[in-house]
């Protein structure tokens, strides 16, 4: 089930990665592998001992060490940068997508549409009226690109993607299976007797070289632009609600829902299924950890953590706090007990 | 890339909102924009100072104000209702959706499938045996309406939603993209060996005047209906559980999760990323602040908040004082040596 | 609109589950429903007399009630085991699936893959090169089975699934809606100017016996495997990160976030929209209540919730000690102000 090739031997990795061999250099490598693997034809990297620890319990065929790490017999190279090494071998290791230039003739393309030189579409693709797709863009299966939306060069865009119309996309961006661009911000009136729909006549831009994971969502702005940044990447099941802005270079962890009119800034860092309210501001360099809330503003740069988010130390004490408070709570009632005894005694 | 038309001019919109003109009456004006833009056709509102500083901080090119607020100079409708106004140039502001009616020659419809008069079905569109499509309703691309579903009058069904058997969606609903429908419930029986399957064999009904968010999933119940109320709009990547009833009006944000057979009530607003437990009723008229968790009943009408969600005012309370837990501990610990040190005095 | 067929007589399902019946033994019976229906033709089972008095406000036709409960003159049946009949009676109630033996001439199968016996392959589906789908194997339209992807038997493959390059889903397993799997893993490597994407290129492998829930998605590994073990069963909206490890028989509920190279055990059950960090150990036989955080590991078998999760005891008396945060610290500050008092009164 493995796919065995490309394999190499242990010595023509150690001389491309510069790094001193340790073993056989015929020892056969044909992919990397994690440290708890037990591939015999994988190489996994430890960067300290306690995955060194991880690997020697497991059957993993070599090791991509630092210098000062021993591989205690097994086939392994030194390094100085373990991590930068295994990055090298990650990226000598990919598939080619499958995907052929051209379009493939179920494809249902508006006439007034621009196709871009080299472009790969797949079958079952739908490209509306007025769209524009960049040189090389390769779109799989069943995705729908509405009308009057752009797409940027040497994009990629995996199967089932929604754009709705008029969302634009840079290029080299990469949007995965199942994301939703531009339906409609959730705004509604209550007029006294029911909620009225208000109009969601906005758009949504995404930057260059920005990445968005698998069943994201992306509302349109209600007027303007919902915007993400150049280089911003979001991970799985993200929501962006209406009018939110976020700079360039951030990243967004998993299940994370930004609400309307929220501005992220730029290199910000936000952790998996963290609640961020509307009309927030978080300025640049700013990190959230995980299942954070954020209910107002965060000034950047800073680390910040909780429910509410506060300074990250803080936060982290909160919470273990927390898991305190029964504790804390007999505390406090013994101690009211002890200065009423003490007050009694005292009158 | 903005769309140029539809274009007034200052003058137009005084007189169409019956407001009084501040400024050159011949100013052009391309659409509806937020305070934060830089469009020089852009209109923005300002209901506060606050929104009238955003505005003079950036080149919005004119702007809806109260009567009690000044433009200084930009051009500007003075109105009584600046979001009214705004609303009405919202609702002027859609572009029609691109879809045609009637029935692309791609799409699939089972011959036993009723297509009621002035329907538009987009191409590779799946309707199953026995499905009913209301007059004027719009499904667009790659949606898959499966066996005995229902579909009302006037409704939209935008790509990539999928309704599984027996699923029921009322008039005036609007479906956004990856919606998915009437999927199984989450239910599971261990038999001292393995989890054992609970057929799923309920269905899903959604009421007149609904609004499903990008990729929110409503499970089928595991016998009888799950019940979305007419009028109750969901937000995006929305997790409804089996035999869950929602009332009418009500209005539930992102990424909120409520479990297998709850009851919510009608008008009620549930905020973002909100867990509610299983098994929970939650009364008419409740509000529950974003990011709570409800695991247990709560009353109507009332406004709640917290993990767990209390009355709100509490709630809010509550939080904040969570940050403060490291601080509660050192002074619960000042107090405990303190009074130490007068039990030993007294003794 | 409700299906009329199967139906039963009363005495028919009496004799079916060797229960005691009560009442006419003609009483027809349609569906199952459940303790809040009004379905004169529903029958729904009552464990306990809680559920009893919802029935018994109800006008659901009929009832499966244990040998110490009385249905007071409505039909029902008494058995030793309610729950276990009404299982018993929603496998008799599933409608057959929608979808026919063969290959539907629309769907795009690489002449490379590999098709079994008595496959059903429905309109809009797209097969890559080298995919191998098991005998009997059900796939829904527009469903996407990527290069190289290994399907086992008798497994269903509802509409709109997207299987990116490499995944393997084992034998009889489940897959709603809207599920991706093997999209990249979140990794990025900022390189002090930009995040630079770190290659994803391990696989996905989801077990035998498994069920996957509507709008859920599940990365591939950066290298190796991410794994989904026999029997497990995830709802919807679940996020699994790269390298995840999730052991056999374990049921994780809707919108839980797990992170990045974390393991979870076999025989768990984790609550609904809970956080779980990367990197972290969660044992075998560990319970986790709905809308906890973990970010370290858990030792199993044991019950844990919270945010941070402890042991389930203290983290239910920890939440519920929150929303009594505003008291304590009125408290604490009362006591101080005593203390004070005291410590003056004493100098």
């Amino acid at each position: 089930m493995e796919k065995e090739a490309p394999t190499w031997t242990l010595g023509e990795l150690a001389q491309m990665f510069g790094g001193e061999l340790a073993g056989d250099p015929n020892h056969p490598v044909a992919r990397p592998a994690p440290a708890d693997s037990d591939d015999p034809l994988g190489i996994a990297f430890c960067e300290s001992e306690r995955y060194l620890r991880v690997a020697q319990s497991h059957q993993i065929g070599a090791l991509i060490l630092p210098k000062n790490l021993s591989a205690n017999g097994r086939p392994a190279i030194h390094v100085d940068y373990p991590r930068l090494a295994f990055f090298h071998l990650l990226t000598l290791s990919g598939r080619p997508l499958p995907i052929p230039p051209g379009i493939h003739p179920t494809a249902i393309i508006d006439e007034s549409a621009r196709i871009g030189d080299g472009v790969s579409i797949g079958p079952y693709v739908v490209v509306e009226r007025g769209a524009d797709i960049g040189a090389r863009t390769k779109i799989f299966p069943f995705t729908y690109i509405g009308e009057g939306c752009i797409v940027g060069e040497d994009s990629t865009i995996f199967t089932h993607v929604v754009m709705y119309q008029d969302v634009s996309l840079g290029a080299r961006c990469i949007v995965h299976s199942g994301v939703v661009l531009g339906a409609d911000g959730f705004g509604f009136m209550w007029d006294g007797t029911k909620q009225v729909k208000i109009p969601q006549v906005g758009r949504v831009q995404v930057g260059d070289d920005s990445e968005l994971g698998a069943n994201t969502a992306i509302d349109r702005a209600t007027a303007g632009v919902t915007t993400i940044g150049r280089g911003t990447k979001l991970d799985n099941l993200v929501q962006v609600g209406h009018n939110v802005k976020i700079g360039e270079d951030s990243v967004i962890a998993g299940q994370t829902a930004i609400g309307g009119s929220t501005n992220i800034g730029s290199r910000t860092s936000i952790g998996g299924q963290t609640a961020i309210s509307d009309h927030v501001e978080i300025g640049d360099d700013v990190m959230v950890g995980g299942s954070s809330a954020v209910p107002s503003d965060l000034a950047g740069p800073g680390q910040y953590f909780g429910r509410p988010a506060i300074p990250a130390t803080e936060g982290l004490r909160a919470m273990n706090a927390v898991g305190k408070l029964p504790k804390i709570l007999s505390r406090l009632r013994a101690l009211e007990a002890k200065v009423k005894e003490l007050e009694e005694r005292g009158s």
